[in-house]
């Protein structure tokens, strides 16, 4: 019963966010499942399924995109996994963060490196 | 007199902003011109001037920045003029910004468009 | 060739936004047509087509979340607009927006009257 | 020797906001009382107590404007309480917040929707 | 029947903003009066009026807290006009501006530089 | 091998923020080295060290901005503290952030103000 959107997102998400992105949209279902519905048929169904921008460059832009919100710590997390999904290494993610500097200002960029701080250490603890 | 990280960040903002970035410089050398320094040596000769991400990385990277934080249209304008400098295409900054829709919502993204819009026919008109 | 949730959109977009609305959409269609197109299909078909709340409660939310991003204007104008075609009368427009100063402080909230002001001088100049 | 103003804001507080409410304002008085005192006053005395919007539209609106702002999950779980002692239901509120999405982002839904999730559990565990 | 929140708001609104403020409050008044009212009573009444900081370190604050805000550049014309009536130089202002940098970023800090130097400008024309 | 604007930048730090900043420098020396280098040299060695503001000023600023940014409650921390060190009172930086409330709205300077209540409780446990 699921639309094509719906499955095309499932596989999208599943590529790029991995165990944790499928966990958001389950923790989802039994409260507001329509917004996990949203997130599948149109951030990756939709959006991320397009062409004309690679992966890696899709989760640079989100990432730029989250640090600049500011407050946004729990989806850097997801989506700095993501990129490392993706193939980003971790050097490229801190010069996307310490790229934006100069437009977000500090604090926000600091945060951002927190967040992807914590990343690389639970990758290196998973035994990854 | 010049220090060595400003005739670097000229060099680079010359390269990146091309006309445009040196007169947001000028137009702020009898007023603020320590602002403009910084901008060149910090923003420029340390920032843009690092290795381990692309110049049209770097500009999408910028773009996706400048559109979260919203209010920043003449930031963008020039950013955009930059990114077509750098060598980003017209559909892939539309795609940039199309791509940060779901984190950043509507409004914000249909300013950056519109700003675009604006960039993409000024190139137009220009003759190129 | 349009989907079902596009023809749900474009209904439903007429029916809030108005002929101001369907020209975004269409001032959108020879630069960035997916945009428009995710406008009507996602904000318009899926969101706005829900159940649970009435069309003027979601105008009376959709001027608050504005409002406090500060820096849409534009589509604060669309928005105030929207509202007195779903049936909000101004002095409940202007109630919103005075009930969101404790939240967002003045100056977002004076920018969002000057939006109202205009829109509501437009209404009475165009005939209303 | 409290104003008028102080004591129609209280009485506002604790309908709006119930012992939560009241508790913020207390916890601010041997540090910065005059803080409660224009929470009191302004916020409840002046706006919640206006006339031209029902309660539950007053606090639709806060959930809005407070879910746009980010970083306030605070004062965003204070309303939401808040919100269902004026009468509004757990889905109305989740409504409000999905509605959101297309102007705000997924991001700052989602932060809303957790400290939604957070305050309906603890409603059930406590008992109502 | 004016209260004395009031008067004494509008006698500081005067000291401070002179009459642009003034003329902002008096704009409100055939719209939304009360919105000029809460700006005299509790913005000048209650706030400005209170002591424990001078006015020109009032004005400081207020322009950082402005320019971190974004989209706010009316009212920062307004705060910056108020800055020079209340004794801060123009180096100090640009000071102030220069000093958010690396917390704000450099695109909010130029677009307040922008309005600074048309301030000045203004006053300069103006005879001063 | 230091460069002579690391130099002072570190020793502005050192005073302004105290072990704490050089602890934030510190923790991002194994991670993200650069993004400490660019703290110290351009934050504190070329932003901190101009003249034309008192470094109390300058912490009032800072607070200011913070506050009206949202969600950077670690750097409202360090600069709150930082505050008491270059000999702001407390009332004072309780003033700076009341004042802030008709800009940046209360729950923004609540979340400020719960900060302020943690460093000042953080002083007296700690034995000043």
């Amino acid at each position: 019963m699921e639309s094509k959107r719906y499955e095309i997102g499932l596989k999208k998400l599943q590529e790029v966010d991995g165990a944790e992105g499928i966990s958001v949209v389950e923790s989802l279902n039994d409260f507001a499942p329509d917004m996990g519905k949203y997130i599948v048929e149109f951030a990756f169904g939709d959006i991320y399924n397009r062409n004309g921008l690679s992966l890696t460059n899709r989760q640079a832009v989100t990432i730029a995109a989250l640090s600049a919100l500011g407050g946004c710590e729990k989806q850097l997390q997801i989506h700095i996994n993501a990129a490392l999904n993706v193939g980003l290494k971790q050097e490229e993610i801190i010069e996307i963060i310490i790229h934006c500097v100069p437009y977000i200002g500090f604090p926000k960029a600091l945060n951002a490196l927190s967040v992807a701080k914590e990343v690389f250490k639970d990758k290196k603890t998973g035994g990854e």
